[in-house]
């Protein structure tokens, strides 16, 4: 499996004019490996576009040592990676996961550097068949949670405990911190739970997600026990807006097309737009996605309404794209 | 409080020559304005020495209005950020918290740059009275799980999931992802938990943290019920040392002194060091010190032995820097 996507990304490499990539991204770097790096812990992949990739890590990831596929140095300081890329031609470096002290060191060992996110990320953005199932068993979970909650006359940060509990139990845990915003509080997007206790004419939004054997889930459901003329209506037209991006898309349909699409929804109905209309999702809870959609990327769709003094509406549900129309994973969730 | 820590960085900017900090650490962020950014969110907390601290944040984190003492700004795009630093003589940035991709727009914007981390972090490092209480109290849940904690005849993974299920009910997450390394295991330090089954005689290291109001613990224990001669003879000399090293430590004493003491014990007994004697902690399980330790410095102390084919032994506690002797904070806890 791992040296299947090597092998993808070595064909990208090729074709991309780098010599070779260093990988610095944690997510990627167990996509390529297998192996889980810990936060805090500096980890070096570098693949070429013919060799068995070289695994940096610090001596805290002496486990790595009994991977196979890859060859693994415990190193001890940056001159270690300094010396393992020099007599490099062109290094592709991920400009959003090297910091900026690491990349100023290899300025200065006279590397040349390119930014290469793109190329280093593009195998993982389309999911294979494992990957897809264990996104649908991290909904599955969710599902779950979402089955057993009661909310009402708890506070958020309770609401938000016991679904961490809940994923817990199902052997996940939570991809990201749950939001859990009612009433006043759902006019604020990343809401962080408070104690504010959940009342029955409340808008209520939870966006928990699960995390289980490494891949994640999002998922985003508004509750409203007694709602007024306002709640009902922002509640439809976020369902209605939802339906409409989702019919708009397939394989070839460029991305930033469709967020243009959803903000020009929303401004139809006279809502501004707060955030984009959705992202990608795998092991991360948020992959970034640039270009066209494809066949086999798994994406949310989130579309939400927030009105100052109010509150707000938000539904977000996992898709998979398709040649055309794309398969809800989400489906019988709640609401 | 804020304002005083703000006031207290803006004392070390004034004798810096800087103009102004450019602060992206979410962490720093909460530090300073009290408002939480979730990961994956762009954020930039400006001060320079004398005006109010401008916040930029992403329309998601429109609860950030709400915030007085900073003046907060939407931004939509890195322009805005341009924008809000142009005109700045130097400014001061903080190096291991700023992207490569970022670093280079801030760069062509022709904006004069200079790595600031130990500035921005310099106030963060002596804990008030207050932070210290939030540190005792994830200490006592932590002390709670240990005490609760039953391990025989689980998997790694089922001990994992247990303890963040009880951090939950403490009303406290999971600082970092729990390590229960056992048998074998325990000779890999940061071991991911696994679904080997924990036995009398093995070594089992526990490192768990839990987070309280924001504030973390960090705690290693090694339980081994049925221990063998070597087994009781490398736990012996781990308590040993981690004693003498306490010892060592008060106001005035270099970081990296206490290192090589601590290397040179290890070697004396023919160990070989495999990291670090400890790091700061806080609102970051792990805390960069630089230069000496400081009386209101909170550190841990986790002396480790590990032997390939055999396994391994840390023993972790946490730590308030006096004048004199310091306080271990994490006492009595099991072993």
């Amino acid at each position: 499996m791992h040296s299947k996507r090597i092998k993808n990304l070595q064909k990208f490499i090729g074709a991309s004019g780098l010599d070779k990539v260093l990988i610095t991204d944690k997510d990627d770097i167990y996509y390529y490996t297998g192996y889980r790096i810990l936060n805090n812990c500096p980890a070096f992949l570098i693949i070429d576009a013919i060799s068995r990739p070289m695994l940096l890590v610090s001596p805290l990831d002496n486990e790595a040592e009994t991977l196979t596929g890859v060859g693994v140095f415990l190193m001890q300081k940056t001159k270690d990676l300094l010396n393992a890329l020099k007599n490099s031609k062109t290094i592709g470096y991920d400009e959003h996961h090297l910091t900026a002290d690491l990349f100023l060191k290899l300025k200065k060992s006279n590397l040349k550097l390119k930014s290469a996110a793109d190329i280093i990320k593009k195998p993982r953005s389309i999911k294979d068949e494992e990957e897809i199932k264990q996104i649908k068993h991290a909904i599955k979970i969710t599902r779950k949670v979402f089955g057993n909650l009661e909310i009402y006359s708890k506070s958020e940060i309770e609401v938000a405990h016991e679904i961490e509990t809940s994923f817990l139990e199902s052997n996940a845990t939570s991809a990201f911190s749950p939001i859990i915003a009612s009433g006043p509080n759902s006019y604020f997007v990343h809401h962080v739970p408070a104690n504010r206790k959940i009342k029955n004419n409340d808008l209520v939004i939870i966006d928990i997600g699960a995390r289980f054997n490494h891949y994640c889930s999002d998922i985003t459901r508004t509750f409203c026990l007694k709602p007024c003329q306002q709640e009902k209506k922002i509640y439809m037209d976020i369902i209605e807006i939802q339906g409409k991006i989702i019919d708009k898309i397939r394989d070839g349909v460029r991305f930033n097309e469709i967020q243009k699409f959803y903000e020009a929804c929303l401004k139809r109905k006279k809502y501004k737009p707060f955030h984009g209309f959705g992202h990608g999702i795998g092991l991360s809870p948020h992959e970034s996605i640039k270009g066209k959609l494809k066949k086999g990327m798994v994406i949310t769709i989130e579309p939400g309404i927030y009105i100052k003094g109010f509150g707000g509406c938000r539904i977000e549900d996992m898709i998979l794209i398709k040649k055309n129309k794309p398969e809800v994973l989400s489906k019988n969730i709640v609401n």
